[in-house]
């Protein structure tokens, strides 16, 4: 039987994050790991031979999964059959002197969450630098704002796209100080006292810190952490995929909001070429790919909670009933985000409105979407907030009445109003209220250009992020 | 770069779970239902050539994925890209008639759901003979009974045994109950009316439930569900992985008290041959098959938390929001509950227990152990119930604080007792009780009776669980 | 300061279930239960005066929750506390005797549990009566069947309900058999062995085992848990919960259509006498019920998740890190399921429908819906079901295009088709096929009928359900 | 029947906690916020007389819940009823002009969410103050290490404290950066384009910007969002849970090694005067406190789950399916942390160690704690890695067998390697090894340093923390 592949790797996630997960990726990062240790020994006293070292490094790139898999079936113990097949590879017995399987594979774990989040904080950008080009673009497409789903005042498809990005925006602040300040375990021993980097160094604990200085250097990361067990506190990677999941928001309820416009068709995820809609009823455009974004938001949920499930559950210095909980729901985390950002990338350059209808909307809902600006002028002339509130609710809710039952078949609410004294506003005024057009959407302009400004210093930040093109999406 | 695999797939699940949900597997099985959608068809009278279907039949089992993934990477469409393939292969464009997208896949997928439980069943019904020979074998080990973790009265290995059996005893109970109820959805067009194969029949009404009825006879499930949309209610997934979780919840309980067990060297899961402790310190026995159940326990809670999230957000009649959820929460959720059944039978296969610990731990608390007893008799020699509560509170305090400062080395609470008017008890009285040895276990050995017929007619509803032997495991 | 209410409790949720778990209610079934042992005890041969018992029954009815309150914050121990505190108003130290706190707190809860699984499932069957009777009464109702939000088929807005209302009765079935399979603790002991009920009655173990017999007829409960600990398997809390989550799901997708339908203005969960939309815009009618339906389901599963967390988790013979949880989590969870119930109910009551708008969307998709009946029509009379696609699709798309950018303002797909010689169709056969009306819709109607049918047997079952009426909601 | 108080705010949060939460506290924070809109406006330059806002001022404690009730009954809206009730009381008609409910609700409840965090950030850095005590305290006590809850390395209890408290530090800056960084939605109208404050100013966008930025500064929260919706994104309270849960985590994790180190009678989390442990077995010291840390952990779990329910979940501009959800899960996860701080820093204050059972262990276990020590010194001897590794292993573990078997009853480990040549150490050698003493726990105390220190710090920055005490628990 052929292998069983990973659908979250295979069909959505892209290349970069796949190399920083696969096996062959983390085989190469841990015997970089094991030969920088060994070098930063040799630097420090310890007596190892170059030969030793480059013996190590001429077989660095001899990954053979399946010989690695039946050293494990055998000692059931997956770090020991990597050292060993690094070991006979080499010839030589040198590696992970001084270190216990956490020291290897706790660091090099936390180097492929880190590697992860750096890539996802820079698509997040992307998306972010895409969603303020968009906002510009529609900066001047009224549409009928809705709240609990039932038209409300007028806004334009321009703020509700920065509405979202906001969101996006406050979850790639969180996200950015998570990378910031992530710290790593560094090689601190069996149970975290390093005791035996100092018994290696006859204990000297100035040489132990600098050893682990000059790893967590060649790590890349900024930051190690002082008292551990045998791991890191789980919360962290509670504590990284909930960044994820936040980062995950502002996309789902963009692609929500057009599932709900697809249904109004006043937009659509748009097609890519060749796409079929249905097998059955050709005609239609399903909104395949933000409901595919919304799937990933659940999944992303179901990770979160497979690892908060990690957190507050040490014993002691540590176990590793972790192990196959991380080993699924790290990797599969971080598929499902960048799969969730090449599909919201995919829908931001395809998607589409389609001005017809959505004037056809304005027309039927203006009268109504003014109602509270009506409200405020007739209280600037005199007449009680809730007096005015009353009237206006009784002319609405009539005219409501009588469109819905096909009493009418045009919106007269404003005569209506107009006729009733409580309010104190001749027709004149109510059309000149309603004529000011722009003015009824009130600082949605303004709201964007906040929002293209903050967007704006982020692609100054990251400026490979502007250039990123998602892959084919399925 | 290679394929990045299903972790739990190809390092824990059995190869009878990975065929059910290979790529494979699934195109085979919709091709049967195709080609048994067209014999139904014919044999109701609509014009299908024999040819067409004997031309289907012949090239049915070449599957070549890689075909369908370039088909489906042109029109985004899952199905209509096996369609085409399968079609292409034969020459002829009849299967899929009247069907619609989900008349299939909503099909083949229950189809797959149901074998996955049946077959988990079965290794359920396996763990529970496992559990009752062993808590027959250990009947007359006695052992500490402890709640909050603090010795508390006499038991036996083997009702502890028992005691996580009845659990899983109840969760298979349930399990039989949702295969036994299981229903599939049946084919209903593409929002549930059967509207397009009751076009093909001419409205023939009795056509198509006939239809209905030789397919799911076909699929080999009970019942189809009366009222759908265009998918099955996303509440019958949550009911299955809700029961599988149910299902782990006694072997993860088992495999956390070993760990405690093992942390007392009372009882340990075994080494397999070959094994490992730990790299750094090789005397160490670790728990990892136990701490790994309890992994595969949290793993299953995350894909409830996702197949969870679906349940009760149908918009109309459906959407496939679902669909990149399912794909990764159905199978993986079944290959964890695997992973999880294999790992546990082989720690009931190994697992071993450390009879002069256990005795030692007996003789430090049997005083203690025995207070309940003591305040019983007490009690009804006539003493009052709170006051003997608070004689022996006070002896039973003080006993445990000298023992814990080093002030005495054995357990004197008896002379103590003995000495105390409150009790009315003499110490010939008081070693009586003690003496009575196997009474203080109480109805441990009957409970062990009792779950052990239970086991019995469970195995003899599915003698094939017998004999089932897990494979080996990482 | 006022004390903090629980919301659920006093905003949602029924009286009935209140009194179940009121600290109140909850003290009476705890001295019914040991009056009752009591009296068990006294029956099987225990000297236990009548006057004891009655002093005990004298004054039951006499609950101080700040007395045991006080009692508490001394000893630390709820039960304690209300031994103390029922024994010095009796005058007597006779209950509890052979007792442990859990024998009492276990069988106390499931009885809580008990009662509420059997108020919720009457009122889901109320539920599912007022469904089948707008199944009904819609039936006749034609609207745009949608898939992935888009027009899709005709269907009724009957079978649409129906649909709903069969998820529903899915999850009554299984909620049926979590009640009816329902196993209570029992009286076993301290860690599970019956010792000390074993030791009063002098290792009698029949007596024993009358006692515990005696208990569960009291309870009424059907069955007791053979081996335990000192708690019963936690895994039976997440099946409940589980169980109560799955009878939510088929209530929030109705609501989350409505909601739906309220932004199309096709329906309305309607308006109780006084209600207002919002302070700001008074015409509207947002679906505030049906939010707060979509709400509860989300705390459930909230709910849900914190019992799992327990499940699994048992140390040895059972601690009570679950205490607080489950003190929260039980209750709370019933609350909110009956505060669904009681907001649907009210929905199902109040709720609309606007045919004038229903028959504007109809009119505008019928063409649309009609295409695979038409594809099918076409097969028939011999075309290729891939080519009839492919034509069907062309017209379809151009037809949506031409409509949503303004170019047509009639929908002329009939035109466009009849035109088309792949079809092989003239404009008679078509108008022909649009015209059989009713039959558009297929077997919507038959599915009612089973539908109702079912319904009824539920009703018959639980003839009390088809009275009951929901309290007034806020 | 008596009011059902909400569990978690009654028996376990302090005070403070309740009064952020609470009715009362509620409606005077949302009587300061239309008072000071009032003001705002009025110093903005709406003609507002003096004698309106102390008319308001006047009344603004005369809170009566149940008068709001009866009204929320009527309109069914919360919001307006509470309006209704301050207006009739005060005799005018001039709060929440230019406001929605939602310019009410979203910025006080943020207050609320603000002002708590404010709150248990603080009792974090006492819990933070006490361990670092602790550790201190402990820094000499040496204790048995373990890993896979198995004997290990030696380390310090000092360090194991630390260990915890490090977890807890990653978790205080984490929600220092929340609180910090924490932005309020502000008066932004009813669908976020703060239309109706620009109507009430003619469009004067600087005036109603102002406006803005003086309720902000009435709030004390340092920013707010740009582009908003009706509602702020509901990813932030999942930012603020996650946070919560992250804080949870180390000290629910310190209690779970509480936990099993009482079983082992090594420490016990002490008594309370007057506390009692169990019913039935009077001498036993139970970890109740631990285990309600680990239960409030689990349910702030829940608490999380039902947030990220809420978030990607935004309908357009915005519904409040969120309301019920937030009304629950908001308030009570800040009073499970309280109930959580609460409890642990009453463990903290009363928690013991036993060091003569402590002393017995490291007895026992000492000889197999030193093999990776003996391992690097026969390494830096000359033997090769694997090969000593073997050796060990080969003795250790007949060692552990001999002891588990009885065949011997002291550790004479150290025998059988002196013997052993592969290894090339003398009895002497290795005894050196052992007598080596504090140096087996490594880096213990230069760990506890550092962790010291940086406690110390955030001492500094919220000095008030150091001197706060837990209240009594029940």
């Amino acid at each position: 039987m052929e292998q069983i592949e990973n659908v979250l790797a295979q069909r959505y996630a892209s290349k970069s994050m796949k190399e920083i997960w696969s096996p062959e990726g983390r085989i190469l990062m841990e015997r970089d790991l094991w030969i920088s240790v060994l070098k930063a020994q040799k630097e420090l006293g310890l007596p190892i031979d170059d030969d030793v070292i480059s013996s190590y490094e001429k077989v660095k790139n001899h990954v053979d999964l399946q010989s690695i898999k039946n050293r494990e079936k055998l000692t059931r113990h997956d770090v020991k059959s990597r050292i060993e097949e690094f070991c006979d590879l080499a010839g030589y017995e040198h590696i992970h002197k001084g270190m216990t399987s956490r020291d290897l594979t706790e660091n090099v774990e936390q180097l492929q969450v880190y590697k992860s989040l750096q890539l996802i904080r820079s698509k997040a950008v992307t998306a972010l630098i895409r969603l303020s080009e968009k906002a510009d673009f529609y900066r001047s497409q009224i549409i009928t704002a809705r709240t609990h789903n039932v038209a409300a005042q007028p806004t334009t498809f321009g703020k509700r796209i920065a509405m979202f990005g906001q969101e996006l925006l406050l979850a790639i602040e969180n996200l950015d100080r998570v990378v910031e300040n992530y710290p790593v375990r560094g090689i601190k021993g069996a149970v975290g006292t390093q005791l035996d980097q100092l018994t290696l160094f006859d204990g000297d604990t100035a040489k132990a810190n600098e050893l682990e200085e000059k790893i967590i250097r060649h790590l890349g990361i900024s930051r190690s952490i002082n008292a551990v067990g045998q791991v890191y506190p789980r919360s962290l990677d509670h504590q990284v995929v909930s960044a994820l999941y936040q980062l995950s928001s502002g996309p789902s309820s963009f692609a929500k909001t057009l599932r709900i416009m697809a249904g109004n068709e006043t937009a659509s995820e748009g097609f890519a070429k060749g796409q079929v809609g249905s097998s059955a009823m050709p005609h239609k455009m399903n909104s395949r790919s933000c409901e595919r974004v919304n799937g990933f938001h659940l999944i992303i949920n179901g990770y979160m909670n497979m690892v908060a499930g990690l957190a507050g559950d040490q014993w002691n210095e540590g176990d590793v009933s972790c192990s196959v909980v991380r080993r699924v729901a790290l990797p599969d985390s971080f598929y499902a985000i960048d799969g969730l950002f090449e599909t919201f990338l995919t829908i931001l350059e395809q998607m589409t409105t389609f001005p017809a209808v959505i004037d056809r909307e304005n027309t039927y809902y203006f009268p109504f979407l003014s109602t509270t600006t009506i409200m405020m002028e007739a209280v600037k002339k005199g007449a009680g907030r809730e007096t005015a509130h009353e009237a206006i609710k009784e002319h609405a809710v009539a005219t409501v009445h009588d469109l819905r039952h096909g009493k009418i078949s045009t919106n007269n609410l404003l005569d209506r109003l107009a006729a009733d004294k409580r309010l104190g506003l001749s027709m004149e005024e109510m059309k000149a209220i309603l004529s000011r057009g722009e003015e009824l959407v009130g600082a949605a302009s303004a709201q964007i250009d906040i929002f293209r400004s903050e967007a704006e210093s982020w692609k100054n930040k990251f400026p490979e992020a502007a250039d990123y093109n998602p892959g084919d999406i399925l």
